[in-house]
């Protein structure tokens, strides 16, 4: 089912797999997981096979009782279309100057296509997923970051009661992450901080970027010094440092702000591991980085 | 407000309006009304106040307690984003062949852009709306109608539960007509046929098509031959000699099932009158025609 | 409908009168509003007309989801049998001496004529109203004021968890101003202090009174010095200086504590004005006087 | 407390009363019991000591668990009033002939004189009555009887649904006869007939009439002839050979019509008797006339 | 029916029992009664007719309102199977050393003899009573008190919520004395002071002890110096000086920690005295010692 | 965890038995899983492992939202207490004659040594079981199967309220088959039966049989024959040649007619495999012999 090949597991292996799971089952059930999906993972899948792979762990953490939200984005989608309507893109700063066509464009990116793949491929398994926008039911309230910049947006609040409406209802919400603001103009958004707003605003028990790193690291050039675990104070100084730099910087950031606004523990985990949503969430094995907060 | 020039009202008349609309909102009050907005509306509209005047009377009727579900299709923008990509569109039997680039088209303009345009001109007046898509829950499931036709569906069974879900919790569900077969595969379905099925599997109380006629007429070419109140069996006729013809077909066939499969009453209106939902629903004027079981 | 002469009113015209509405439907749906009608009111309608009118509008503004509390008193009915009886009324500073046989015709006469004439006005709409004594369910305790006055009370304190099971069940109270103590004596009370004493314990919206003047004057002489909005801390400087005096003290104490107390708004209509309550409510047009917290 | 001169009872004399009482309790917690209060019972209490022996049974009913539901009439005290105010009344066929300010006094008597009398009683021991009129939420819907006889009415149907919703919330209903038509006049009913009609849309455990007989009696001049227990056919016959006559016709036929649709029995007591109703209910004594359904 | 001969009562005698008890009803309707049932009353009752008089007082209870619990202990049920399996035992300081299997022993007569005993005469009223014991759902969590007496526990704390869900369903809990560890190890546990938690853990109205004295005495030797009323610091002095001494100690102490906790009263009452629960509960007969807070 | 020595699992190999339990696991949400436990698997259990495998099987089951229901009975229990106290048994036709002492032991060790025993190690993970009799609420109604043997049993009815009550409150029931008559006898009864009576009236999703055999088998002696699946009509046949036979008798008669009569699936498994249960439940292993109805 998983798609690898391996040796088939006797049945006493089958129990230990199992009930090495129980304890976690028994933590997180009712509990809310947020996921950050990136556009990345999808647009590197030459068949889709990653995005089935991790719509099966979305499914199982549903079936034990979690409450999964997935957050995603689509830069490498947006781009694609752009470049395919001939439009041209100005950076200043690194940042994407957007115009109204260019945040129709990202819009239409991600509410009808991004989004509407990962729900088909977790219904799949039955009718449970729901795409939502950040426009729905004002989701996300978002501010302009900078005239210049036209409608990049920052995130000014999230109400998360469509959220929590859908999670009550045991449906499984899938989060475009499009802002709007009192006017109804829609703003492109960062989705890695969407991802850390939305599970602070839902008092999320975990929030979990998968990523195509294997996790991050003390020493950038040495893969020995990948932390394991780490705190919000440890990784501010080593932001401060710039050892922690580019574009990990909006996931790090998150992660901070969500462990010191509630959120029980926030993993920078590699998307390119098959099923290492289940991994983590369910066995002893260590994986990626954890950051919890320091108290513990 | 409603952008027109009007002499203003006295305090007597508007106690008259006001009292005109009670009878309409106590007998609607709780009750569900499917409004298919068109494609054509949107596109038509240079400036958005069309669609502005449209989302304030889905409002009121909202604020009075109705449960207003918003139905829309989208084919002016699925053609013009078709042209602008390049795609030429191959016609056999004047059904549009679909292969899977065009269906992930049609989704990405349905979902991605003309459903959170309308959502976003609601939500101008609070949290409101939410956009659905049919394949949200396992809302619209489809099948293909015809091999050669490609990824072109026909409505297998509709699902209401997420709309229900969205109605209990008092949201203004806004429905893109894209359907999914079981392997998550979206399916391009004709929006007037889905929302005479949404209808239905709501239980509704109406169902209301905005078009650009004033109405159905008996004779063609005669304005006076306009329809004010008509049944299902006389419209069977009227479709069985050709006075009932083209486009108009799939609206007029919903209408038919809807009301013999328990909707209250459908209505035909003009979409290009200022506020034409609004008149029809808590007044006593007569707008456009109105299909009931014949038994009244 | 309205019993008034008024020119028909075009469609554009009653969209209009309709989206006027729609602001104020929105903020007061679900909201309490205690509305006292008086005696006079009622004695004075040569045929029940204004009956008839007062009754239509406090069914619309069920209908959009209000919850209205009728609230009245019966000084000119309880007068009148008195006569027929033959009881002569002594007075001491104004005030009437209450015997035992009084306070039993004041109860006949406000449960038993007043209440059910009003109760029945509603229900010509359906099976809306429900006529409440205070003495039902302990909701409004009284004192005697003065031994010398016999059973003339004062509001000791209101229960008012029936009013609150009503309004719960979508039903219209209609309440009688009587009270009663411990032993179950009934007490006549003020009619105008019981209406502000409920809107209190209700934590209601707004508080109106329907008299027969046009407003509160700042100079009683000059029509043009209607008072339009003011304060608590204006009203007490106006009963301080005499130029609010007689009837309408109790009225304007009220009101004044009831908006110090968390009642959004207390209003001083002119109930001769044909639906006056309803225009108050729905329209734009000030009418009356207003009486806010200073603070907005 | 209960105003008899009694030898005081043993401990064990009490433990074996409150035993005698458990079957009964458990038999009748959560089932409704209509009980019919009749004017003649309060207007030959010289002190009102009936009414608060009557009002303890009441509430120690409530206290168990029953949903007592207490229906009233009062035609002496309305003779009392038209006397007083000068009316005279003019019969047909035993019939009063009611013109519109007879059935005025009718209802002001008592809604508002012998209602709140009763109610008062009750809530001595705490906030449990609630007055209530047929006219209150459309309880009792009346049509004429006799075009000759004015505003008699006959009970066309009832709606009971405001007095479940009292009986939900714990409340004691305390019901005045007062019928209404759609147009909102108000019609002077049976009391006795009413009752039963209320038990039946009830679907009441129990319906007792409290008379001022010690029971039915198969002879009418043979004391010893009293009924115990009796039957809905055996009580046709006694009407139809005149053993039963006169005003016993409208109860004695309330409680076959009862027995007949559903209500568990039917009892007619003598209320003179001291807690007669408490005995009833709650131990092993016959009093009275019961009348149950014939299969028993 | 309760087994004791006495002289029948006369109607209005029956009246002034029940509504003596009508007060205490109304009092305690929904209230929490926790009854500490002796395993010595148990085993003095040579035919089981002391529980039989016992379980139709809970009944009683139960049936007006009332939330009885039971809590017992079994000592000489468990000394007798002890001595019939040939088991000595050591005792340290007037303690049983409590080996493994005098603790399995002690655990199989209190949940498997004495529990079904009384759940046994209840329920032969009725499906009412469930037994649990202290091991259910964690209720009892227990801690060895000396390493040298093994198995003997104190409580460590108490889970009530498998006690709340049953009396919130109407149901009795019977609960056996016995605590346990983390590990599922069994405690032997003085019920007494269970009974004392456990009224405190369920904020309990009242808190009763049947033992076999009358009650407690100011001077040990005067039976005429029986206290009906006391206060939690009487009681501590009393201990100090030695006059409530030995196997009154635990329930003492229980009553004052219980009544300074919240609980509202607690009783030591005669369990010899036939009915002697109900006679408390529901006369106005003073019996046995009763312990209120202080400030009363 | 579970006590076997295993190659240690890969993560992909551990991806896998996580994925493969997924469709059970979605299957079985919410469904009621009865589970007979022998006494014999306790009895044979020298340390008390086998006990607490099973325990980690049953919460496991919870966790991931079934519902397990535990029936045990106790038989080797009961007679190593027998035996202790000296009481020799009499047995006519191979069943136990079962005098008032026995019954009495055997409710004691069945309520009180083996159900806190389960419930024990059940509860070493979180405050999840609660011991349950079939006295308690009325659970298991039973009569004298022969006045010859005693209080030997049959179930007459089952009243599966309070079971439901505890499943809706997340617990996990633990039933000692003990049944009662109205006058609160006990019985002693099989408990194989019981479980399958308890499985029916509870509408179970599965009744599962931990025995100490591998399967049933087609042919005796020939252990390749065992029956992977069957049917009733299969078993009825299998019994009626005598292939059946013996202590099999009850499981398989109770197999039968739970599945004739709603419940899903029937298996009798062997008990002796470690986490039988969990093998059973959540991977894809045929294990022991599967009963369902035949129209599959």
């Amino acid at each position: 089912m998983s798609g690898n090949i391996v040796t088939s597991s006797t049945p006493a292996l089958k129990a230990d797999v199992l009930l090495e799971a129980l304890p976690y089952i028994r933590r997180f059930v009712g509990r809310t997981v947020v996921v950050k999906y990136g556009g990345n993972a999808l647009a590197g899948s030459s068949d889709g096979d990653a995005l089935s792979l991790f719509a099966q762990d979305i499914v199982l953490m549903h079936a034990v009782g979690m409450k999964p939200v997935v957050v995603h984005g689509g830069g490498p989608q947006i781009s694609a279309l752009m470049t395919r309507l001939g439009k041209v893109t100005e950076f200043r700063n690194g940042l994407r100057v957007t115009d109204a066509e260019t945040v129709d464009i990202a819009r239409m990116v991600l509410v009808g296509q991004v989004n509407p793949q990962i729900v088909a491929a977790i219904n799949v398994h039955g009718p449970l997923a729901v795409g939502v926008s950040g426009a729905d039911a004002g989701l996300i309230v978002a501010a302009p970051r900078d005239a210049d910049l036209g409608f990049v947006g920052d995130v000014t609040s999230v109400n998360p009661s469509i959220v929590n409406r859908l999670l009550n209802e045991d449906l499984i919400p899938v989060i475009a992450t499009i802002g709007s603001d009192a006017s109804g103009q829609a703003y492109n958004i960062n989705a890695d901080t969407v991802a850390g707003a939305i599970a602070e605003a839902l008092g999320a028990e975990k929030l979990v970027y998968l990523t195509d790193i294997e996790g991050l690291r003390r020493v950038v050039s040495d893969a020995a010094s990948l932390i394991r675990q780490t705190t919000p104070d440890e990784l501010d100084a080593l932001m401060a440092d710039g050892t922690i730099a580019g574009g990990m910087i909006p996931k790090v950031e998150s992660c901070v702000k969500a462990v010191r606004n509630g959120v029980g523990r926030a993993h920078i985990l590699d998307g390119r591991i098959p099923h290492v949503l289940l991994l983590e969430v369910f066995t002893d094995d260590g994986i990626g980085t954890m950051v919890h907060g320091g108290g513990e």
